[in-house]
């Protein structure tokens, strides 16, 4: 029990994916791989005057007091949500808070990533809040808890599919299975390479999830299958690479960035989903651009040390 | 492709756990929690002339050549093994050198660790292996398969059942299911405390292992149980303290430190399986011991950047 604490999340880029939605937002998903990003976001929750009350009820000992888990129950008007210092709307965020049974605690996030350009912000803070919120309010979920209500949180809110697992396991994460823990299943790529990426900001996920994603999942479970067969990351890009070109989503912007790093030797391909490119090693310097810099980062998301 | 690489594994300490054998060495394994440390073993896999024909072979593409998978076929004799510098003898690494087919690999590992004293250094051993030697050979496996191979090595060495899984993992791992991934199941506890550790030496894994393990897989389920039900750092401490207990594991050594820790107002347990004392916090320092101290490793194991 503790007045604050903050989680760090990384940022992580979907280079392709498939859709399964389903009615249980825990099952829902997406099969798939990206990368986890070093550069990431830094969620800190604060108790509030509203939050008082539970700090009390909750200082007991188990995990089955489960008179907060629909997530419906607990009313009063949503804490404070900032990101680097202003005000924001986040529906992911208020629904774990509601889904935790501290609506009113308040949630200051900073991060050098943009929000809405394919860099999973609104999962790291969902799955943040959840990290930090468990930790100030000794609330006694595992992990995989956690996850799950970040997971259902952002598929209820139509704001992504696969971001909150991947972010939760670090790495270069292969979604196997789509869903929260427990449904779904995990692997990895074992590299860790430096990562370049440009952007220009928002493509709208809820447009893409939302449409027909028929040609989108076929394209997708064919590159999460070759993939399969040889997990490196240099498959991960040009895949990536394929699927954006198949299920129609590449941005002219990113096309020609794309075209210019091949012209030079190089692979790249566009985050889902934002205007943004990403690629390993040198190759958008190579090219001539003056990319952000980081590189995988091998943990999921986890507490900072008091 | 290239002449080195190296893997960063965690240090892992068991708090509890029950043993769950079988024919099969990807079903086999533990239930129990434990701690992924920041104390780790560095592992290099270097080439060397016995790899040389390995290097050319295997500079192809997929990942579906499975000439080298039965661990059989590569004979040769094992490549060089080292521990801080020693030539050390280590069944495991000789194992998953074997199964990737690249028997004469050199291996260097460095670390704080103590070998045999219950901080997994064998299964680090045998993990860091697996992840360089796939990086330097090209082997083209995927985490998961990673992880299986250095399982596999460590159950059928008799040295481990739920280390490697725990270690590919990181910060403080709850093994729900045992096994190899696609066989097992993980979670664990939302927390980084700060560690404490003592440590006199060896504990014979494989004497406890080898012998009835009814009683101590009994103490291990009812362990699991409980910390489920409230997955914190102190629960963690408290019921591998009354694992050891139960199971009739805790050294004569280790009963009197914990008894001081108890004494001084906190809290603390064995690592199974070594003669070694762990705690969260400053609970040893308290105690007036001198304690090794080190962090929670957020991450699994992962290769070291190049």
């Amino acid at each position: 029990m503790t007045d604050e604490a903050t989680a760090f999340v990384p940022g992580h880029v979907t280079g392709f994916f498939s859709a399964h939605p389903h009615d249980d937002p825990a099952v829902a998903g997406s099969r798939g791989a990206g990368v986890a990003l070093s550069h990431g976001v830094r969620v800190t929750v604060r108790r509030t005057d509203a939050t008082d009350g539970r700090s009390d009820e909750t200082s007991g000992e188990t995990a089955s007091d489960d008179s907060s888990d629909d997530g419906e129950t607990d009313g009063g008007a949503p804490g404070p949500t900032t990101l680097d210092g202003d005000a924001v709307s986040m529906p992911p965020v208020d629904a774990v808070r509601r889904s935790l049974g501290v609506p009113g605690a308040a949630v200051h996030a900073e991060t050098p990533l943009p929000l809405g350009a394919g860099f999973g912000v609104s999962g790291a803070m969902a799955l943040g809040t959840a990290y930090a919120a468990n930790r100030v309010f000794g609330i006694g979920r595992s992990e995989n808890e956690l996850v799950d209500v970040a997971h259902c949180a952002e598929v209820e809110a139509g704001t992504g599919l696969g971001d909150v697992v991947a972010q939760a396991r670090g790495g270069l994460p292969i979604r196997l299975e789509p869903g929260a823990p427990g449904h779904g299943a995990m692997d990895g790529v074992p590299a860790r390479p430096r990562v370049e990426y440009v952007t220009f900001g928002e493509v709208s996920t809820e447009d893409v999830l939302s449409g027909d994603t028929t040609r989108l999942t076929a394209a997708g479970e064919r590159a999460l299958s070759d993939l399969r067969a040889d997990p490196t990351p240099e498959r991960l890009v040009s895949l990536s690479r394929r699927f954006a070109r198949e299920a129609g989503l590449t941005t002219d912007r990113v096309a020609a960035i794309v075209a210019d790093v091949r012209d030079a030797g190089g692979d790249a391909s566009m985050a889902m989903l934002g205007d943004t490119v990403f690629a390993f090693g040198t190759a958008l310097s190579d090219a001539g651009y003056d990319p952000e810099v980081c590189g995988v980062h091998p943990a999921g998301s986890s507490l900072v040390p008091e």
